[in-house]
């Protein structure tokens, strides 16, 4: 199977994983399940996915255990975009080249919208049958990385860093817990949803993910400001406009760009003992970096 | 110990777990650890922690597993205090007496607080050092009880319910989701942290839960409407006042009054072959009805 081809099963798999591991929009409160749906149902790169079921093929797990994961850190992801999105954070109207959630609905929904997408991917992964303990595995490894040490207090420090001025290590500090903390949790999540990988294994996977975390976020950064807002699906210029830290705007463009190059050459380092199980995860970083060229 | 002094004990005892279950406001993102700790360490009735402690008598749970089961159902019960208070949903600005968490901070940190002890909720059980199936008995039911088919999705409900004439049955599934499931929820986490208790006595304790939480509504909608501001520490009279669906507008106070001691009863009479292991849950549901006597 190509690359291309194989990106497209996933999504396709994890569509028909988010339709299974939603409450049907025909059960009460059928206004709330249908805006969670209207939510995680309207495409998306699926990036969490991806990497979910590119490392399960690590640890050689099976498609239903990694579609419960995958599902689960996506709903995690979703909630946080819903919640973004709303007046009081971004206060976004375009996500996916559709209306924001709180724009389609309404404000308080879209509150609760996010709200029960979070509890929602940690019913499904309680609910998954595999092992308790690979259950709690995780378990632990999405809420560690989902919580104030990770994706919303990432969150909280950008919100505080509006109009400041922030250096490479702030910068990076703020971007390994907001987007990069729930990227290194899908790659673990999918490492350990199958047969145990040594330590080391394990320890080369989560560093690669840290990595990659990075990676993607300089790479969005770029796209704010090189890609036009029908191309991105959403309002571009928003982090320049709203005076936001960036790497370009701290490295410039050429300099962000270097900077991608090296991380790739670093996370495809990481993982090159991995051999024939990492190949998804390569094709995946080239994947990222790819859209800036 | 009397029952007072035990109530006493029980909430210094979730004080102490939540202190601890918290993140440490040193830590980044140190305003909203702090914000965290604000809307969780500020007194309260801790009603969901006494339930979960009193139902651990029954299974003879250790005192440890249930601070963590304690302080998990506080978060979430705290985190869904937050979002409701915001300004999209009942825009409240007093709460145990002190401004609410977006009139203290702002409404983006409230947003997040929200999110982040909905998390931490489930990295406190996560990471409960006790049998992995146990752990995850304790996640599920948690999850379940907080989401669209609980909590959450009682909210929904609720909101989609202002201004409209429910009957019994509507109003009821509405409070059974909105505070039934967490309260229920609570029960049965104290009977599942320790010893195995027998099929049939889990479910006396859990439609023992079920009751409590449909009368500990009943009660509340009573106190809304003949208790002061002064004394409930949040805004009275703000139900009737938003024409909000209660059981004083739909059978009057003396229906709502006649209505709560048949709920007491029976609530009484499920755990009564329970003995002296439902000596603490015998007493709270008197504690909740005294109120209003």
């Amino acid at each position: 199977m190509t690359f291309n081809a194989w990106m497209q099963d996933i999504r396709n798999r994890t569509a028909l994983a988010l339709d299974r591991y939603l409450p049907p929009a025909s059960h009460l409160p059928q206004r709330l399940h249908e805006a969670m749906r209207y939510a995680c149902l309207n495409g998306g790169k699926r990036l969490r996915p991806l990497l979910v079921h590119a490392a399960g093929e690590a640890s050689r797990a099976t498609p239903e255990a990694l579609d419960a994961c995958a599902a689960a850190v996506e709903m995690i992801h979703v909630y946080s975009l819903v919640h973004d999105d709303m007046p009081c954070m971004d206060d976004d109207t375009l996500r996916r080249g559709q209306p924001t959630c709180h724009v389609q609905y309404d404000e308080a929904t879209a509150l609760l919208v996010g709200d029960a997408l979070q509890t929602q991917a940690f019913v499904t992964l309680a609910d998954t049958p595999l092992q308790p303990a690979t259950v709690n595995a995780l378990l632990r490894t999405l809420a560690h990385a989902s919580g104030s040490a990770g994706m919303a207090g990432g969150q909280a420090i950008d919100l505080a860093a509006v109009g400041q001025q922030l250096n490479a290590a702030q910068l990076e500090q703020m971007h390994i817990m907001k987007t990069g903390a729930l990227i290194r949790a899908s790659i673990r999540m999918g490492a350990l949803a199958g047969e145990s990988l040594s330590v080391e294994q394990l320890d080369l996977l989560d560093r690669f993910g840290k990595n990659l975390g990075l990676l993607f976020q300089v790479v969005d950064d770029i796209l704010d400001c090189t890609a036009s807002t029908d191309t991105l699906g959403k309002t571009a210029g928003k982090d320049a406009a709203s005076d936001k830290p960036t790497y370009v705007s701290l490295m410039g463009l050429t300099g962000a760009r270097a900077f991608a190059d090296d991380l790739l050459a670093q996370a495809q380092k990481l993982i090159a003992p991995l051999d024939a199980r990492s190949t998804r995860l390569q094709a995946i970083a080239l994947e990222i970096i790819q859209r800036t060229h």
